[in-house]
């Protein structure tokens, strides 16, 4: 079985400056496809220790990723530390700096001379291209073990990973049996979703499975392993089956849907619209919305409608509503639902109005407390919750309740 | 100087089912009294693999702090790790168990028999007090090197560390100073940045001058060391100096503000009031703005005009501008600001129209097109940009870019 080992290189991630997802994030994936991740260093921008680092994982495992230490500056020593290991010299590639220099040319600029040692690569090594930034990855193979370095920053690295790594690991596990299902679910926390699985969790079971929580979505991975694949399979679909019985309409998809995109295909399939009107979440729920490419076909317009005036004059929502129930209310979220609705000629409306915090809340209304409207011409559903946490949390989840109280209503009909 | 090493235990931390903050956390702290932090290593339950860590740790550094794998469960092993790493026995000790039943009896629970374990250290290690959970932390001496081990509950971990381990820390480095300043910039690539700063990044000088890029914003971080405090501070000033010489405008905030609080700072200050008008960042720009806490001091309303028809009928974008510029146009851009701006009485509008992609692009109007306006009744100014990446990473930095130029924009009033 194919074992691996992550290391982290960065002063940054060392002073606490970044907090390092690139490793919770590589070790996710590789568990998606059935390798675990048996140990994890972090160190600073310096040769020896990077060196000591990739000795020190290789020996844990047969495939090591490295992230970070890939610029242009002096800082940045993954190069110099992968050649160090490797026994090799670092060798200019034309057609790396060819790429390197394209990425300045496209965008109208001169190549500072610095970007030069990112066209190096340890001879015998293999570059890595990126898409996004000018740093091209390393890939190299020390007798059975394979080595990658990767860029430190999150959108290069999870591109590079995606498009370049993650083939050449599969390619590795092909005799490995293992099938992954991920199941996403919405509405219940943790540990009430943990209790309800009770000894289907339990470690050293096969299918294994997993739980992972973030940004309120709580995701399962079950993870079968057995000889033949198709044996493997048939495993992890009976617990999906299991789960599924267990957690209904929790579950809002399968593999790596977000609610925005489960809420937009439906809306896509019966080619119907939506509009939002915001208050405390104040652009979030449209941007959630508008992340999924394509969104433009069921989403036209929304509104931020953040102070009272602005609710009224935007929205047309009675002052005197405001004035007698608040801004934060049931009455009042339905009236900016039903006025974003019409004004935008919509199917649906969600408006969200609460109180995000930190300041601004009252006994009565305390920080946390957000009322969601779902409206259509059919039917309003408006819900009530008080949520946990701080602003950033509060409005994240307020967001993605919203999203999911819409995915529930699109169920019913 | 005393230098630090962290290890991580926790089978949950390398399956990405945790992202490890506690590293992060323990290394801000332990920078901010000036204690580097040199390694990081993240194991399983295991306890060879939690005893190999700790040899590499305390070989590293002469402070080890471990958090993690301290609860009653039979996959806690870092007690039984510490007492063989220490070549000692574990042993009960009475006051503990009595802490640890007191926890269950206060909720009126049967402290359940597995949580015993709890009560047992190793023989000459000291338990640090948890009040919060049942884990108590250890405390042992090796010659010189201090080993601490704290629970892995960040809530637990944080408290114990503040009130036990924090003032234990600061006794040991009485002789030690450190002083950091961070300065983030805008508007110009890290290497760009590096290049600019020449010498002052070298690797080896005092102070060390680090530089760590996120969603588009470069930070430097200065630390400077010196015998003393006061020594340390005016190295670290003559280097903020120095780099505010070269970089000018574009350096935005000092320490950890956003671009968005430099910006609501500066509204607020003057009493000027915001609004924005959205087309391809379709809200992610007035998240950014409220996400401040305050904002509504500032912003009151916000347009996502994601079709032409909503350009036109929320904000007066004449027909014709599109027909003839298209929506993606500095012409609709400046219409759309001064649509908002006029709508909702503010003294600013930023209007943001462009290509996302993944799909729209076209050779004249490729995708990563944006046109950003920010307007104001005295004046407006447009810009045009193409932004590399994928739909998220040009809509995070088209918002980003976007704020920029209202920041520029406030600082030559």
């Amino acid at each position: 079985m194919q074992k691996a080992s992550i290391v982290s290189i960065g002063n940054e991630i060392l002073t606490g400056r970044t907090i390092d997802t690139n490793a919770a994030y590589l070790s996710g994936k590789l568990l998606s496809i059935g390798i675990p991740v048996v140990s994890s260093y972090t160190i600073g921008d310096d040769i020896d220790l990077i060196v000591r680092a990739l000795k020190l994982a290789s020996d844990d495992a047969d495939i090591v990723l490295a992230t970070g230490g890939l610029g242009p500056t002096d800082d940045d020593l993954t190069r110099q530390a992968f050649a160090k290991f490797l026994g090799a010299e670092l060798q200019m590639e034309n057609e790396l700096l060819q790429k390197v220099q394209n990425f300045f040319i496209k965008r109208n600029l001169k190549m500072p001379e610095k970007n030069k040692i990112q066209a190096y690569i340890p001879v015998g090594a293999e570059a890595l291209s990126n898409n996004l930034g000018t740093a091209p990855g390393i890939k190299a193979k020390v007798k059975t073990k394979l080595l990658i370095a990767m860029p430190g920053v999150p959108s290069e690295m999870t591109q590079m990973f995606e498009e370049s790594v993650m083939p050449v690991l599969k390619s590795r596990i092909s005799d490995q049996a293992i099938v992954q299902i991920r199941l996403n679910c919405f509405g219940a926390g943790e540990s009430y979703i943990v209790e309800n699985l009770g000894n289907l969790m339990q470690r050293g079971r096969n299918p294994q499975i997993n739980c992972t929580v973030h940004c309120g979505v709580v995701t399962l991975t079950i993870l079968a392993e057995a000889d033949t694949h198709s044996h493997a399979q048939q495993m992890a679909q009976k617990d999906e089956k299991l789960i599924r019985e267990k957690l209904g309409k929790l579950i809002f998809s399968k593999g790596d849907k977000s609610l925005a995109e489960v809420v937009g295909r439906k809306l896509t399939e019966r080619k119907k619209t939506l509009t939002v009107a915001e208050s405390c979440t104040a652009g979030l729920l449209a941007k959630l919305v508008t992340d999924v490419p394509g969104s433009s076909n069921y989403f036209t317009a929304g509104w931020i409608t953040y102070s009272n005036q602005a609710k009224i004059s935007e929205l047309k929502v009675g002052a005197e509503l405001i004035g007698e129930y608040g801004a934060v209310s049931q009455q009042v979220a339905e009236a900016m639902a039903q006025g974003a609705r019409k004004k935008a000629r919509a199917d649906f409306a969600i408006a969200v109005t609460g109180i995000a915090g930190p300041s601004g809340g009252t006994k009565q209304k305390p920080v946390g407390l957000v009322y969601i409207c779902v409206d259509s011409a059919q039917a309003a559903h408006t819900q009530r919750i008080i949520l946990p946490g701080n602003r950033n949390a509060i409005r994240t989840r307020a967001a993605q309740t919203a999203l999911n109280i819409l995915r529930l209503f699109l169920k019913k009909d």
